[in-house]
């Protein structure tokens, strides 16, 4: 064997699946490899979207987890700032340099409260309320560390998680909000999650025009109290189009769009093609290898449960239509292999079947162009969930 | 707020959920926490089984991939070693003091089998093999490294991934490994991953049954060709006592029975009563707050897809009949509270849906005992996938 490969102290292999320069066909498997020109071809889509619809673009970080990531999208793609759903993955967005960080969460806990209301030390922190009795809370620890933390008030237009779900519930927690010491009423929240995956483009925007009825009601009636919204956000990649023309919604949180899953991939457009067929490129991959092949027409993989998230279903062989992944246990996938195409060792890129929850199992993507391993970004914020 | 809590160098939800010494009403969540207790009853029943069924126990290090953990399954437990199914787990045992390794499974990638042919200085190596092919690569780099190497045949007896499937192939694969320098022809792996999940006691035992038929052929076959083996290696939480009272296997290899999940629980013992009824005690917790109540009747928890793996079904709220978690989205559970009995900041215990890759998404396990954190151990070979 050759000299250690090393990367900034780590050693491929044993630490890193990767480094910059190394041919692709040298990476380590299972990891998370991003086709960077595609990658970068869907942030610079989105931006161009986002222009045109006149909205800006709140990246949402909690898909990748990855400052390096965001600060493309930002870069590249213009976004104003990110979003992501915990103060620590905040945290992490926050020390890495991003200068505007939306928890598009409900903080509760008293220890991660004061952690929020130190953060607008390092960036603009802006959070969601959907209950009165966090206003307080969120006033105080704000007050004890001499910053400002800017509220949205989270409103549930179909997700069923959190949010309020009248205007006039929303109008109470706006005004105290814009009551509270040490806080600023900022607008609204309205994320449809439920809806993202519907398959049909129609059922989607029946989703979102019930959405938008609602946000739209609730804005006027803030307005009517002197109440301005600076920031009405929501949106994601199966409805960004939806909110984006709406009006009403002036901030876009789209996290899929950049990378793409099998899961979203199924969804059509307007024109009834899937979305993986022309509005977005799979720019994710689990890069597997080929780890047995006892039995003629079944080869078994090193990407099982622990490189990836099967929630949304199992993940998809790209490129190829001999083989198909058909079943995932812990450590092992099994892949259909009818013709014996594959033989030990044999690389496989796999789109996984949901981005968000894959990544969070990695510590490293390793961004790769024309054959040769570019980059190295760690996902940041992995592991922070507390 | 009071002064940070610190641990080894560590910051109480900034790095770490908890620190020794704690209340357990202090932890920082979404985390896992173990219950001490009935982890160690867990541990010194099943070594109690292996003493009175005359087997060794070799306990599979991949369910929790800690080194804190397996050294208490060696010491309390009487393990004789600890199985994992990556070179990158065997290492991090291997350097954490584990002194008797074996990777239940194939290594062929160049780069891993050479990781693995340094491991004997610091630890017995095992590896499986179920390709001729692979024992010459093998041989080469322990030669390369002047160690030895023990290798396993691999037999698929069921589960349908690695392993070869006829005695002849299990005998032509170790005369290659005896004659092979560097290597030794230590036995067979034969794991039936397929049944353990088989509700039913008496469908269990008939896949096991053909297990050991094939298993006993093969040994029998060996022994024919003056090739003994050290190692007769399988067994899993819902099989251990049929491989352990089959005359033929000598080695178990148990992993979730220490921790326990939701999925293994609802398999029957040969009473027909639940395994988590009296066989086993549920010792392995995701700990979860309640950080939204907006809607009456539905609470939203801080434990989504990030903190767990839903493979095998959603997790189960341990000791509540009055809630139920009902959906698990990125970041978020939803909660059925059709009595309204919880409030925001209210902690749960999630009884996993599956331990393996619900502790592959955590860094760290926290240990309780009588309401106190007494430990926190690391996922020493979390995110060592490659």
């Amino acid at each position: 064997m050759n000299a250690p490969i090393k990367f900034e102290g780590f050693e491929v292999g044993y630490d890193i699946p990767a480094a910059p320069g190394m041919d692709e066909a040298d990476i380590q498997t299972p990891c998370l490899v991003v086709d960077l020109d595609a990658f970068e071809r869907n942030v610079a889509k989105m931006r161009d979207f986002c222009a045109q619809m006149g909205v800006r673009h709140r990246v949402h970080g909690k898909m990748h987890k990855s400052a390096d990531v965001a600060k493309i999208q930002m870069d590249l793609g213009q976004a104003v700032g990110v979003c992501c759903q915990k103060v620590s993955e905040a945290e992490a967005f926050a020390r890495a340099g991003i200068k505007d960080v939306l928890v598009s969460n409900q903080v509760r806990d008293p220890a991660k409260i004061d952690r929020l209301a130190r953060l607008p030390e390092l960036a603009r922190t802006i959070v969601c309320v959907d209950d009165i009795d966090n206003v307080a809370d969120l006033s105080q620890a704000a007050q004890r560390h001499g910053t400002t933390i800017e509220c949205l008030v989270e409103i549930d237009c179909g997700a069923g998680r959190c949010g309020v779900t009248t205007t006039p519930a929303v109008v109470e927690i706006a005004k105290a909000i814009d009551a509270a010491p040490g806080l600023t009423f900022s607008g609204i929240q309205a994320y449809q999650g439920a809806m993202q995956h519907l398959d049909l483009y129609e059922d989607r925007k029946a989703k979102i025009d019930i959405a938008v009825a609602m946000v739209k009601d609730a804005v006027d009636a803030l307005n009517a109290e002197g109440l301005e919204c600076d920031i009405v956000g929501g949106g994601g990649t199966g409805s960004y189009y939806f909110e984006g023309n709406s009006g009403v919604y002036n901030e876009l949180q789209c996290g899929s769009y950049a990378f793409m899953d099998a899961d979203y991939g199924r969804i059509l457009d307007k024109d009834g093609n899937r979305i993986d067929a022309g509005e977005w490129e799979n720019a994710l991959f689990i890069l597997t290898s080929v780890m047995s092949h006892a039995k003629a027409d079944k080869a078994i993989c090193d990407a099982g449960l622990k490189a990836q998230s099967v929630d949304s279903g199992l993940p998809v062989v790209f490129g190829r239509d001999d083989v198909e992944y058909v079943k995932c246990s812990d450590e092992h996938g099994v892949i259909a292999d009818p013709n014996g195409a594959l033989k030990v060792n044999d690389k496989l890129k796999l789109v996984p079947g949901h981005c968000d929850p894959t990544c969070n199992v990695h510590d490293w993507y390793v961004g790769v162009r024309g054959g040769k391993v570019e980059c190295l970004w760690p996902v940041t914020a992995r592991g922070l969930a507390y």
